[in-house]
């Protein structure tokens, strides 16, 4: 039996990304539906909206779904109490210290995994009494870690040093990424990118298109003195690294930030203002899909490819 | 047949890196009598020291050996002839254009690998005409690419743009990570950091020693304005930081480096002021080991890979 499965009962260690702007619940019940986990952002939500997805996602399956929560969101304590009252059976935290909720939420039964991007702070996740960690590596979309540890040296790093179970994340959108990364010490991987680009996804049509069109070395880490966040290279991007060439103080980078710009960019579709959050692995992501498909698909290359595999003995 | 056994007539699809200061004729031979494929690294070397290395390691070995030449080396054309005249059968090209020296070195009989971090290179590469590529992730020692795409998106981006044979590098130091870059599309792995932990580098023991040492995050990417390279964190990495926080010009930061701190670091094993590349992966290696122990050990470990692999059936 595979671990993950298990814990989460359901049919495939297969987890879809909760993403600001991008998972509500139609993507997490589409996903949920097909045999995977669907997870709901919570991230980009008030507290009334993220009651009214969860809700609906309940409608909408009858499979097991989590909810994603940051956990630096400023209604944290509003957003716990409604996922407890809501009844959701699993919850995804990041961002954070894992210390502060995981035994709350473990105590009305909901299961905790913690997002983590370095060997200390799965220690620390372990310690916390989490159900699982994500790995999570440098080349995900979106917040990332400082220590700029890749997918393929984190996952053997982390899994020689705990004994939860370890999801992977950073890189997969096909069945031989995910075999690659439960031989590298997965027991479940989590995909982001390739579910931007899915039917379903509340992203924007123009962000989706533009995923589809992305090559290799077309994201980038920037904003490393506040979150690290992998972005796609567009004119907002551009004017974030002229900022840094001219110097300028964490201050005045913050002001041009200003506010919105995640919704500007993936939700409302200004490709040239907004901020656009994707990982390396869009170069590989050439359609727009139902997610449900995408499931299908990821799974059935995944089983061809440990049947391939006898040949590849030396 | 595996492509890159056949290309080479060498038993394992296994390339030892060719790495300055640590990869002369004695790691070369070891890795090649195991049944890899050993690289002596030019670039580091006078021309009377490589040519002195090369006739060494005839002797040393009646297999398959290569030599890597960064095509940014001062005497190039010296060393070029050098590797003519002394029979070197397959020569590494890194850090340069692979039109210019490709058809004269194949003209001699050499087959000729070109080192590259994006499809694009990988492209031009595939068009000047070379026999297989070397593609090289972000979580990769010492000098590295600019767009930061690491291993596990580099390898499935490459691998889907070019018809040659495709060798893996970046963040593998076991079987498994053989395994796994193989399912995401290489033919063959190239490893670096694993073998300056080894008993024949000419690594400074005090440099091996930092290398079983270090762990997750203790590497960081830098010099990125120069040649991106990736060093372990040690004093001279924190002078390099400081002066980029104090906006320090290109000048400054050439002056300050001056020259042969690679040799010091790596060789002499000055672990201050010393330049120390290595690999992310440097945290899973835990033991300084004869060569050709390291070469049976990965490729026991990959085929035991291989064969439990069914388990992973879903």
């Amino acid at each position: 039996m595979n671990k993950i499965t298990t814990l989460f009962n359901i049919k495939y260690p297969l987890i879809q990304a909760g993403m600001i702007w991008v998972s509500g619940y139609k993507l997490a019940a589409a996903v949920s539906n097909a045999g995977g986990l669907g997870i709901i952002g919570a991230g980009s939500m008030y507290p009334e909206v993220l009651q009214e997805h969860i809700k609906k996602c309940k409608k909408a399956t009858d499979k097991p779904f989590a909810v994603n929560v940051p956990l630096f969101y400023p209604d944290l304590e509003t957003i716990i109490k409604i996922i407890i009252d809501e009844g959701v059976k699993i919850v995804f935290t990041s961002a954070g210290n894992p210390k502060l909720w995981t035994k709350h939420l473990q105590a009305h039964g909901i299961t905790v995994v913690h997002v983590v991007s370095s060997v200390k702070f799965a220690l620390k996740s372990q310690d916390a009494g989490v159900d699982a960690i994500v790995a999570e590596g440098f080349e995900a979309g979106g917040h990332n870690g400082k220590e700029e540890t890749t997918t393929f040296t984190l996952l053997p790093m982390v899994k020689a040093q705990i004994k939860i179970p370890l999801i992977a994340a950073g890189g997969i959108a096909t069945g031989n990424a995910m075999l690659a990364a439960m031989i590298l010490g997965a027991d479940a991987v989590q995909i982001g990118s390739r579910f931007v680009a899915s039917k379903e996804s509340s992203a924007h049509i123009n962000f989706k298109k533009e995923v589809v069109k992305a090559k290799d070395g077309d994201t980038l880490l920037t904003l490393k003195e506040l979150i690290p966040a992998r972005l796609l290279k567009n004119k907002f991007f551009y004017e974030i690294e002229d900022l840094y060439k001219k110097h300028a103080s964490v201050e005045k980078i913050k002001e041009f930030l200003g506010r919105a710009r995640a919704k500007r960019g993936m939700f409302e579709g200004n490709l040239e203002d907004g901020e656009l959050e994707i990982g390396q692995i869009a170069g590989l992501i050439n359609e727009i899909k139902p997610a449900a498909e995408i499931v299908h698909e990821i799974i059935n290359n995944y089983n061809n490819a440990v049947m391939q595999i006898s040949a590849l003995k030396l």
